[in-house]
């Protein structure tokens, strides 16, 4: 892990209508920008867009590819990797991915509308048996009982990475076990109903075909995305949103957010115009820094 | 002049990209829509726009173009007109432009930052030196020499983002040296009287304690917008610009605004986004009404 070959004048995490509108307006003023980009969007889906102004008619494929090369155009650094933790280091922001990680002096969330709710215990148990990330913490339970549920299209890798370095897995998810999964890996379907424990995890309720109640000492919970007051610590949120003013700061200086992270409506154009908006304004706050 | 030919559901005053985006989603919703373009955008002049997602490195007069060939494809009415007034008839607005009268029980300000009095020989050299945004034409003038007009609260900070592109800026305006220009930007106090040129700029006239003329390729005009109260009685303005709300709702039942009317970034996303809002709630509050 090296730091300083990942220094960044702007971190955005999101690489959605949002993230990629902060990024070439971040861009255009002057500013190094990478865009870490979890590869959640649903966009990419969607059948027929006739709603974002100049591009009529188009599938989500089509416009998210028309975004990502006006991007690369002008010189947007695009790295593919799920952000798990931002956290300020006094003058820097470090974004956490995987096991790697970049620094900025500002960072812009731009992490979409989460499509999960939290389970009960989960903020509690934060840092003590809760995580978002096998590669990141799989090492501290190696040879202790963890349960992976697995919301996430690459959670059973993770699950496999985990039982490879030897954590004793169970795998948890509402639907059938996944053809991916390892065959020695145990598996349970259900929902995740609640995190229970004292001073750190000790077990997870299930909820299911047959609920049941396993003891473990570590739970990671893989989403498509992580939850904005999960990743960034002390973030202020709003019925699930991340609070933002007309400039989209955050409480936090030198932190950003825009799109569907921020509230209603969850859609392109909104998404893009709140991106230009940050990434105009992180730029300004890089001016006031210089 | 016959009211009941020109009824619709949702007029929108102004036919640049937060109007034509208010429009298209106004009419998705199921609404019949009339756009009134009064011509007065200078974005189609722009000779280059770099940060609308999906739309890279067009000319104003194309993005204009792909903007209003969508509204027109999903079936927008845009009438070529310059509305001189709003006025409430109880249940219904009545806009004013020339002598003839839309009627629609919901009206969307998408007016645009409405510019001071021209200066003489602005409107002959628009394109040609003369330029109202140094973000979009800022490269243009790479090592050349600019005049900036600074009208405008941000223009200090505009031009400095020239002076750092590399820009010969020579910054005036009619009051004292802002305190925000970089100490390396020359400055003169004054009014700008004339732009002069042939095919292109190439000196202005400044009147002030010293009247000079100051040689130059091209001009920034960085003006605030004025007051669009005129237009609309009893509509709250702060700054200058329209008060709306998160859902773009002025004061006034039924009134909706968008874009650059309602504040800075003056920039195509941000308006369109504003734009994509209006446009559904103004559909929400006729839904509202039936």
């Amino acid at each position: 892990m090296n730091t300083m070959n990942n220094q960044e004048d702007i971190v955005i995490v999101g690489g959605g209508p949002a993230g990629l509108s902060a990024a070439i307006n971040g861009i255009i003023r002057g500013y190094r920008v990478s865009v870490l980009d979890g590869g959640a969007t649903k966009l990419s889906r969607a059948e027929r867009i006739d709603n974002y102004l100049g591009l009529p008619g188009v599938t989500g494929m089509e416009i998210m590819k028309a975004f990502e090369d006006h991007a690369l155009s002008l010189g947007v650094t695009i790295i593919r990797g799920k952000a798990t933790n931002v956290f300020s280091m006094g003058q820097q922001y470090m974004v956490g991915y995987g096991s790697e990680v970049l620094t900025a002096r500002a960072v812009i969330l731009a992490t979409g509308a989460l499509r999960s709710k939290a389970v009960e215990g989960e903020e509690e148990f934060l840092g003590k048996g809760v995580s978002y990330c096998a590669t990141c913490d799989g090492m501290l339970y190696r040879g202790k009982k963890a349960v992976v549920y697995g919301l996430a299209a690459d959670a059973a890798e993770e699950a496999n990475y985990l039982a490879g370095i030897g954590v004793q897995i169970v795998y948890v998810n509402p639907g059938p076990r996944p053809k991916e999964l390892r065959e020695d890996v145990e598996w349970q379907q259900g929902t995740l109903q609640s995190i229970q424990g004292d001073s750190a995890v000790k077990a997870v309720e299930i909820k299911g075909e047959n609920d049941v109640k396993i003891e473990a000492q570590g739970v990671f919970l893989l989403r498509d995305a992580v939850a904005p007051q999960a990743m960034v610590s002390g973030l202020e949120i709003d019925k699930g949103f991340i609070m933002v003013n007309k400039e989209m700061k955050t409480n936090l200086p030198g932190l950003f957010a825009c799109g569907d992270c921020t509230g209603q409506p969850l859609q392109i154009s909104k998404a893009a115009g709140e991106g230009l908006i940050a990434g105009q304004e992180a730029a300004k706050y890089l001016d006031s820094l210089s």
